[in-house]
């Protein structure tokens, strides 16, 4: 006997990733903490394994009044988030472009709405070969699909043919494309589309939309790592400046990372249109997305966020304990880089971020494996992740020695 | 030129509340807020004109550890909100059912997943004429549309009469039907059903879930208002027992009321399933909505509503609170009852909760002339709603003479 439709039948979630992180618990409790490299949690975790949240966040978001905390946020969000939550997003760097925001469940909720409002039922969407999974969860909840493209080329940067090809066979097939790009940071393998990587991809947008005007381009950029990426991270943002109107920039902007608020469900979907008519259209089309959705967002989260970003003190704050943290995360995966490169261990490009990415063909073996050794890590389809944001200094620099050793015992 | 897909294309939203009720807000800053009725607002307000917030909630919410507030809540929910929200949506009228938890933004989220998983796209949802105007936004953001039946017999009795045959021409067309009842304490009524009523819908059900057994009848009960419908609203939950295999009871809970967490957006999709099978199911289809949709809700807010049903000060101090601000709201509602007696205003049948409605072809041109005396209310199709829930007793007693007046005048 069934009663969801035919379509909503899922399995039951048996979450790999928790059994794993549940396993790493039971052992740091019969062995303890020091000799357990839990490197299963997708948050920065401080090197006692504690999660980290700023203090420049939670004093102000506790010292909201009840009622900033308690009332609706409107359905678009409250206009200072709004506001604000653009200048959070592109800093120094905004885009010369008509610029909209709009109020999500953190970036999964702007993830959403750009799928169910720029492509079509049954439509597939773009992302890469190592991609977050969750892509693929949105898209299938929605009545959509996914393909893929390689990530990287053979000397390990963006593989910008492939990426090309893969555009035109869906612009062919569909008329539209939306294509996610999780850039800087991404993960699960680290990388950061370069700016001349960025410049060629503006520019095979710019000719290809000229050249088919009926045609339909739609970026969103997943920036849920950004304030994790170093001071360059917003250097290709003005790049999206003067596109054709038939190219839009999306970004799904998130509070989860940045202010540390993952459990607030803080973020946002932006445009950056060519036109006003089509931002106007963004902010129409988004809103009632949210009406018919989740309705409204946590007031409470958009008011600290936007009276952090409104007072001088508040957000140098802020900025700071950003960037202390990022220097925390840099120091740990700069260990993992160098011990992987003395025992010869090979990842996916890193340039920044939660994760970096062992490729291989065998990773659920390689997991399992690892467990042994009290190395405990995330089995993904193209290779291992290990978590830099949640593993000490120390554990970085010891963990690819295990990870090698184990590879080789494979072989 | 066009971005969005075609389905996508939305008015841009000039919510008509919204304007009301800032033409409210500048009226009462030329004229003063005792000289002014502002009943445009759908929260509770104390009699100042500020929204009420419940100290015993957000004293618990405060004082979470800030990585409690900070953390992701896992895909579901946390494993203590799931559990205990199924006490504070049913309390000691628990049917005897296979039960199952499911944390959603608020109210919105749970009838977003019974849309999305229990219908399929083209679907019609059936809803009364009198209605919360989202269900149809709902519907549409997630491709199904609506129909509706007429919810008042001429007695001002629940239509039994034109349900059964609304849902039985679903079921003929679609082979399936969920239907939405906002019981108790109905927006934008105030109608709660009976617990007669209940028995002899619970009856059709059966009947015609056992003659058809390839049917399918979803009833999603939005019980958004109960904590404000006296002490007898879960009565008629335990008739929800041993129901045909292919009868599905959902609720939909909402924390934004009865615990005052609006824009906290916390609340939970909940069955009370025939079997085992079908309460797994629901569980795994909306897990996995949750997933594709928004990720996972508000950590913090779950945690207190935890915290708050596990603990007996804390919970006996919640209710006390909710007690205390359902009799100021009784209050309110009682002095526009009798009020509306007296000068023989019609309306439609008031049980309990935050609006009052009144009958009328011409609502919007009634709310109009309204605001010339200072009244500002909201104009729905098929009459006037009045919100107790925002306004003072003492104002709540001098509305219905000014609405019957100026009804009379628009004869």
């Amino acid at each position: 006997m069934r009663m969801v439709i035919e379509d909503a039948v899922r399995e039951a979630g048996n979450d790999p990733i928790f059994a794993v992180a549940a396993k790493a618990d039971k052992r740091i409790e019969e062995v303890g903490r020091d000799k357990v490299i839990n490197s299963t949690i997708g948050a920065l975790m401080d090197d006692d394994g504690n999660l980290v949240t700023f203090d420049s966040v939670y004093d102000v978001y506790k010292n909201l009044p009840d009622d900033q905390i308690s009332n609706y946020a409107g359905i678009p969000g409250i206009a200072p988030f709004r506001e604000k939550v653009v200048d959070a997003c592109f800093r120094d760097k905004k885009p010369e472009a008509y610029i909209e925001a709009v109020a999500t469940p953190g970036g999964t909720g702007a993830v959403r709405h750009a799928v169910a409002n720029y492509t079509n039922p049954g439509d597939k969407i773009l992302i890469p070969d190592w991609h977050w999974a969750p892509y693929q969860t949105i898209a299938q909840e929605n009545r959509r699909s996914h393909t893929t493209f390689p990530l990287f080329n053979e000397k390990g940067a963006f593989n910008m043919e492939a990426y090309e090809k893969a555009i035109l066979d869906l612009l062919k097939e569909q008329g539209r494309v939306l294509t996610i790009l999780n850039t800087p940071a991404h993960n699960p393998t680290g990388y950061s589309l370069t700016v001349p990587e960025w410049k060629e991809i503006i520019d095979f947008f710019t000719k290809t939309a000229k050249e088919h005007p009926e045609w339909r381009i739609i970026l969103l950029v997943d920036i849920a790592y950004i304030d994790f990426a170093g001071p360059d991270a917003r250097d290709f943002m003005p790049l999206l400046s003067g596109l054709p109107e038939n190219v839009l920039p999306l970004f799904a902007f998130s509070a989860s990372k940045g202010y540390t608020m993952y459990g607030l469900r803080n973020g946002a979907i932006i445009c950056a249109a060519p036109t006003q008519e089509i931002a106007d259209e963004f902010a129409a089309s988004c809103s009632f997305s949210n009406r018919g959705t989740w309705s409204n967002g946590s007031r409470g989260a958009m008011q600290a966020l936007a009276d952090i970003w409104s007072d001088e003190d508040k957000l140098n704050r802020s900025l700071d304990e950003q960037k202390e943290n990022y220097e925390l995360l840099r120091a740990r995966a700069d260990a993992f880089l160098e011990a992987a490169d003395e025992v010869g261990l090979d990842l996916a490009t890193y340039s920044d971020g939660f994760f970096i990415s062992i490729p291989c063909d065998n990773a659920k073996e390689l997991a399992d494996k690892l467990m042994e050794e009290d190395l405990y890590t995330v089995a993904l389809k193209k290779g291992l992740r290990f978590a830099p944001c949640a593993v000490s200094e120390e554990k970085c620099r010891r963990a690819p020695a295990l990870i090698k050793k184990a590879l080789d015992e494979l072989k």
